[in-house]
Parts: structure tokens; C-alpha cells; sequence
């Protein structure tokens, strides 16, 4: 039972919503090279902040996607589930170990995610992700007017 | 509110349910090559089907997942939401296009999905994935007993 297709204001203060939902998770994409020099994909969930428009994950060090992200510079991200979806490419703007990170980051990471990287001990970095491209559509007819962000900069 | 961790058949049977669920559908990471030869992540949701234990996947031919899958031999998986996955690291076995599709896997790949790559025209790939890893769990009291298959071989 579809709905009529959302307008784009409609469909971005969803996508605030869903960035800002406590406890959210996000599906992290990002690629590595394996031993021929080719590209392999890795694909987790992950509990993330919003936080001055960024998305901001905190994960080990020596994860594969921590290592993928600060390696490559980017990842895809997706929210929602698969027929209510938000798709983010960015690009990471700073990787930045826990030890080292400013109270308002971490704070505001733990504020939203229903966990405190501070009690994990060491080894933990948060990754801070400017989006550069946001879509956010739920079935085919929503296909259309699915780009909110294009270039870092919301068109909506 | 957890329950207590499933044991191994229980998270077999709930991913098989999950593969067979009528319309399902599941996150496809794939990873291509930049213009600098650096690998990119590329990620999107796609219907399957689950057919003689295998992923399949229709979708455009010229798709950049399709075409990453292709060139790089492989994709990540994920099925369900973040807090209740089930990931398959696969293998392409086969890239069929539509036309030349046998009869049991344009039938099969339409009797589970809600739509046909029949009526699509022309321009669509079915691939077939072979799960090579399943894991599958909820949340962190889960971790340990993930591994549900292995090498392709069900360890459950």
C-alpha cells in the first residue's frame, strides 16, 4: 500500500529524523584491496551520532572498516530499512582515536547511541563523515526526487 | 529486552526463513576501482531469491553493482535490520542475462520476489551468488557463535 510519493521537504525531515533517532543504527559500506590489488567490499552495522550534520561512527581501530574508511576516504552509508531507505556517500572529514577526542564529541556520541565508547577501554576511534550525496526514497515511484543533497549541499 | 542467545540450529532455521521470506530483500555491498586504481564501496538494496542454496539477484546490466560483482567476483550481504543480521560473504557462480535465463530461475526468481525481470525488457542480469561465510546474530550477547557457515559448508 503506497502512499502518494513524498514531496522533497517531507522526505528530508525524514531522513533528520532518522539521522537523529536515538539508538540509530547505519549499514557502513566501505571497500579494501585484497592481495591482487583488487577491490573487496565490507559491509557492517554500526550505531552512529548526527552531530553538526556529520555522521559520526565509533569503532575499533584495527576494524576492517575503520582501516577501509581511513585508507579510502569515504564509505556509503544506508538508514532505514530496505523499502524506506537513506543512502549517504561521504567522505571522511577526521578519524580521531578516543583518547584524544574533544568532550563534545564524545558526549554527543554517547548522548544519541545507546552505548559509550569511553567505557570500552582503548583502542576505539571515532570517524567523522561529511555527507557529499543524499538520497532517501521508499519504493520505484519514489525513485524520481530522490536526491536531497548533492555536493555537500542540501537542495531542499 | 534480549532473549537468550539462539542456539546455532535456531539461527540457521531463522536465516533460511529469512532467505525464503516471499519479497525479501537485502543489502548489496559491492567495490569497484576509482580512477586512481583506489577501490570505492558501492551499496544498494536489491530483491533475492533463494534458490537451491543460492543468492539470486536481477537487476540492471549496466548497474554499477552488477557491474562491480561481475569484475571483482564477489559481494557482502546483509539480510534483515541491524539489530537482528544475517551476513553472506558470496561468490558470483554465474551472470545470466534475462534472455538467455533458463526457465527454472526466471520462474524461481519470480515466484519469490514481487516483480519479473520478464517484464522489465531487456537490459537485466540475474546473478548468482554461493554463499562462501553466513553469519548471523542479533546483538552483542550474539557475537560468539555467529559463524553459521563456513568455506560453504552449513557448520550447523
Amino acid at each position: 500500500v503506497n502512499a502518494e510519493p513524498r514531496p522533497a521537504a517531507v522526505r528530508k525531515a525524514d531522513t533528520l529524523a532518522k539521522l537523529r533517532d536515538p539508538a540509530a543504527d547505519v549499514w557502513v559500506a566501505s571497500a579494501g584491496t585484497g592481495d591482487a590489488g583488487d577491490p573487496v567490499p565490507w559491509l557492517v552495522p554500526l550505531s552512529l551520532a548526527w552531530l553538526d550534520e556529520r555522521v559520526v561512527l565509533a569503532l575499533e581501530t584495527s576494524s576492517r572498516t575503520a582501516r577501509n574508511v581511513v585508507a579510502g576516504g569515504g564509505a556509503r552509508l544506508a538508514l532505514g530499512h530496505t523499502r524506506d531507505v537513506v543512502m549517504i556517500d561521504a567522505v571522511l572529514e577526521d578519524a580521531v582515536p578516543l583518547a584524544g577526542a574533544p568532550t563534545p564529541l564524545a558526549e554527543g556520541y554517547a548522548a544519541q547511541a545507546d552505548w559509550d565508547p569511553r567505557d570500552a577501554g582503548d583502542g576505539y576511534t571515532f570517524l567523522v563523515l561529511r555527507p557529499e550525496r543524499i538520497q532517501a526514497w521508499r519504493e520505484s515511484d519514489e525513485l524520481a526526487g530522490r536526491t536531497l543533497m548533492r555536493g555537500g549541499t542540501w537542495l531542499v
